[in-house]
């Protein structure tokens, strides 16, 4: 697929000289992406592409552009493109995204609007879409192939099957099918993926995979021939290699909790060819991409890590292009899209000057495109179709007649860094006929509620959370997004659950029936409006809250986020109750 | 694109080891295209495709496989790929030449028939595609893009227009647009060339270029922009750095007669990265393929001149799959097609053993696939619809009161062995009325005349073609395959056209009368239905019989075959008359 010129013809005179073009930079360090090589060069740019580069005397022809920046011997470089990310972690609009990324080089983005496409379905995949466009970046849309993550083990808000992978394909910038989750499904060719995925392929879609923890490397050639063609669930040195090896192109990941490149670059670096290397960030915060950067962040830690420069900088562009299929995209050559960054040097990659499509849209790690806020309806539609809740709902009643102590599957932390959880069956003291955790600080109480209108709730016990006091609720709760509350005490449960109810979703934390910190994520539970800097002031304001309640994480935001995450081993929690993510099966809060 | 396998769940049931697989080749020494490791390894193979390469314990397994073959340590390839060829050019029919290139480890060939559609038109293109059906080996068909070459300035059988490659792009194993030889048209925007391209890629077919001899490297830009995405007319070590800087595939090329490796690589070795060098043969002759090679010839050239052999490999394999846009070719990996070779080493590259598909074709050398022959109406079409012409046609008559001497625009060779022409003025003696050669060793007479029913003919002289008596005459007359005669007396040029005209095209020369040499060619005039040795041995005494009247070329069949090639500069012959190629216009033969 290309990125089509206005007018073809236009561009050809430029490039022939016939006609002065838009825009040359000159007095540059051109790094070539497809030899490798760097040389001074001047880049002429006409109608938003790359009309010619002259390399042989370079301050030629200057008189033939129309306006002539100069880029003061930086290193040219093609605009990053992030392979898989989900704008919602930013927790920012598709908009307000562009605002904090574009300054940090980002160009092109291929988001997986999977998070709010499970609360509004369809139309949340074209809300994304259509909030995506003019603006001075370019974001492709990857369609959600799994949602929900795992068909009756919990409930979403929305059911994405074959027939709307068909209809969404036709949205201009739809490019693939996203991270299919489900490779079991895919390996074993189950009707649903292999039915989701033809769709997609009849379409011309590419296939993203995602496929964590697997060991067995007849899995890795299964995928691939299933139809998925990369992977950013990569997370050991060893799996780096076996995938690239495999053939599937590996999309090494640094996302604001999981930082990947070290130990992938340390099994890949000393590779002759590292074409199916790609670059991606995933989920990454405000505050993370305003203080510590996007994608440039992860070609620095790249190079940090043994990568050269150069080759760094085609992992995070050509490659990427490739793999998405884009054919003009990744590259600053003639037919190429002007997408570029002046770079001061190819290890630091401070981010001097950013254009897009021929426009400079960032300097000196400021925007200075203009992008208007575009309101959607869905920006302001209330998502909280929850049941309504007393006090009384937050108290674990015990089975009859099990006197004072009972045995509970308690989902369980192995440690409080870690995101994985297993199901631990333990006696649990039980009082006045409900199950009492008081004397026990490792344990809490934690509540699904289905935000869906389904009405459906779980409730169970959790230990190694890190919760010390009060209760952490949210509605970002991966992948279905319900209402999910983990408190030590009713009243603390029951605040969060009133508060988050009241303003829309978001992220709330409460001491008894004091709010200590509360979010509003309004668009969709997930989402705010608010600019990146004040999303990234309140954000930080939130995670002190929730620190102050005992959660010693770094990012607690995300610690009550992936706790009802059923494609992460090995058990965890939704809607419908205990899941062993393994067995793909529902287990029952007291055991017999 | 993919190539589709019969049944996706069978290749994820067999690459998960739940039903045995068709087979298993151990023991062999691995190169992975992807990541340029070398390591030992067993590649499972089911219904074609590859479903899982085992690289941790390759013996492991092999249970699963009904049939094992022993790779004796050889050296495990992916099948090459021949990213620009004219079959017409071996003179065989696709099946012959299947016959002959399978041995040598071509796997798939990415042809033009370019030569036989000047004759036959869109038949022409069917009876090529349909007749590389059902092969040991994939002939993918690129449409011709320049039918004729070069409008109203010569006549062919046939025009290719835009409706023309909507149709054709609907066939099959039609992937791309062929060599868009009317570069200036490209660079210009000319409706024909504009129109050409849009219609193949709405039909999703990759762009081939040609762009030979330019220097202004805005042309390079221009015709990246114009569409084109590749080239396999690169000559020069400049050039080639250029054209790769730019972004334009390079398609190595070495033909029988064109020898483009060297000088290639002497530019290129150095890179970083090759991702945009391919390599092709472009024409390559029957006993060239028998006694010297086919792709496995153009990568020893590769690593003669300096490319490491796991590179040259990737050039040969992975990177012509990507330049063409097959996403399943040109590796050994999970869910590509199961074509590889053993070779036994990485610098000769002797092909041991030959797999199309998962099946051995070819071993030490020797075909063991069965191919049938597969007769179709098209090859015994006669084609020689010329005008009906005398003895006397042959004497080339002066104009009206030129006296004893006439200036004439000699079409005049830059040397003996060079294929460069221009017109130069020269007085020659007239005799009776006629144009008279007999003093001049370095002078011919030259006619082309039309064999499509146009009636055309034209008649010039010819300087340091070679012939020293007698006359050759060729039905093989890039591109337009007129019937085209150099001749140094008019009984010798009656005695071929008469030949000729009798057999129904090919190739002839004689002495007087005598018919010397005969290379019947009655497929279109161009192919012959001989299998390979015996065409090998009937073009070697072609060839014999060419020397023998004075030709010192080492291949003096090609030398008549381009004296009418009206895209390479500077003058060029047609049967409209002397074309001034660089001006696109004809001139007068007797200038005034």
């Amino acid at each position: 697929m290309k990125i089509q010129p206005a007018d073809k013809r236009e561009l050809l005179k430029a490039a022939m000289g016939k006609i002065p073009c838009d825009l040359a930079v000159t007095n540059v360090r051109y790094v070539n992406v497809f030899t490798g090589e760097v040389y001074p060069a001047t880049v002429f740019v006409h109608q938003g592409f790359v009309v010619h580069v002259e390399d042989q005397d370079p301050a030629k022809e200057l008189s033939l552009a129309k306006q002539v920046i100069d880029g003061e011997n930086h290193f040219l470089i093609p605009g990053f493109i992030d392979a898989h990310i989900h704008i919602e972690s930013s927790m920012m609009t598709p908009r307000n995204f562009a605002r904090a990324v574009i300054p940090r080089g980002t160009t092109t983005v291929v988001t997986d609007p999977h998070e709010i496409t499970n609360v509004f379905g369809e139309e949340a995949v074209h809300y994304m879409h259509d909030a995506g466009l003019d603006l001075p970046m370019r974001q492709f849309i990857d369609i959600p192939s799994c949602v929900p993550a795992v068909p009756g083990l919990e409930n979403a808000g929305a059911v994405i099957d074959a027939a709307a992978v068909d209809r969404l394909a036709k949205l201009p910038n739809v490019i693939g099918l996203a991270e299919v989750m489900d490779f079991i499904g895919v390996v074993e060719g189950d009707d649903r993926m292999v039915d989701i995925i033809e769709a997609a392929e009849k379409n011309g879609l590419y296939i993203q995979g995602h496929m964590p923890g697997v060991e067995n490397r007849r899995m890795f050639s299964a995928y691939l021939i299933g139809g998925p063609i990369c992977c950013h669930e990569t997370r050991d040195t060893w799996e780096a290699v076996a995938k690239l090896r495999t053939g599937i192109h590996v999309d090494a990941r640094e996302s604001s909790i999981t930082k990947n490149i070290a130990d992938i670059m340390a099994g890949v670096r000393d590779h002759t060819f590292h074409d199916h290397l790609c670059f991606c960030t995933d989920d990454r915060e405000s505050d993370d991409i305003l203080y510590v950067g996007h994608m440039d962040e992860v070609v620095r830690q790249a190079v940090k890590n043994g990568m050269d420069g150069i080759n760094a900088v085609k992992c995070a562009t050509l490659n990427t292009a490739r793999e998405i299929h884009m054919d003009n995209l990744g590259a600053v050559a003639p037919g190429y899209t002007a997408d570029m960054l002046l770079v001061d040097n190819l290890s630091d990659f401070n981010v001097k000057s950013v254009f897009y499509m021929g426009q400079l849209v960032a300097k000196d790690g400021k925007l200075v495109a203009d992008i208007q806020d575009k309101p959607a309806e869905i920006e302001s539609r209330y998502s909280m179709n929850v049941p309504n809740l007393t006090l009384e709902d937050f108290r674990l009643k015990a089975p009859e007649g099990c006197g004072d102590k009972v045995k509970v599957n308690v989902l369980t932390y192995y440690s409080e860094e870690l995101a994985i959880t297993r199901a631990v069956t333990e006696e649990i003291p039980v009082k006045n006929g409900f199950v009492d955790i008081s004397s026990d600080p490792g344990l809490c109480y934690a509540m699904i509620i289905n935000r869906y209108g389904t009405g459906g709730r779980a409730f169970d016990l959790v230990r190694n959370f890190g919760l010390m006091k009060g209760a952490d609720g949210s509605t970002v709760s991966h992948d279905c997004h319900n209402l999910c509350i983990v408190f030590k005490d009713a009243e603390s449960g029951y605040a969060v659950y009133k508060a988050l109810v009241e303003c829309g979703g978001g992220m709330a934390c409460a001491d008894g029936n004091e709010i200590t910190g509360l979010l509003r994520l309004q668009v969709g539970g997930l989402m705010s409006t608010l600019r990146p800097e004040q999303m990234a002031e309140q954000s930080d304001a939130m995670k002190k809250a929730l620190n102050a309640l005992g959660l010693p994480q770094k990012n607690p935001l995300l610690r009550i986020a992936t706790m009802a995450l059923p494609v992460i081993p090995e058990a965890k929690f939704s809607d419908l109750g205990l899941v062993d993510v393994m067995a793909k099966k529902l287990i029952p809060i007291f055991p017999q």
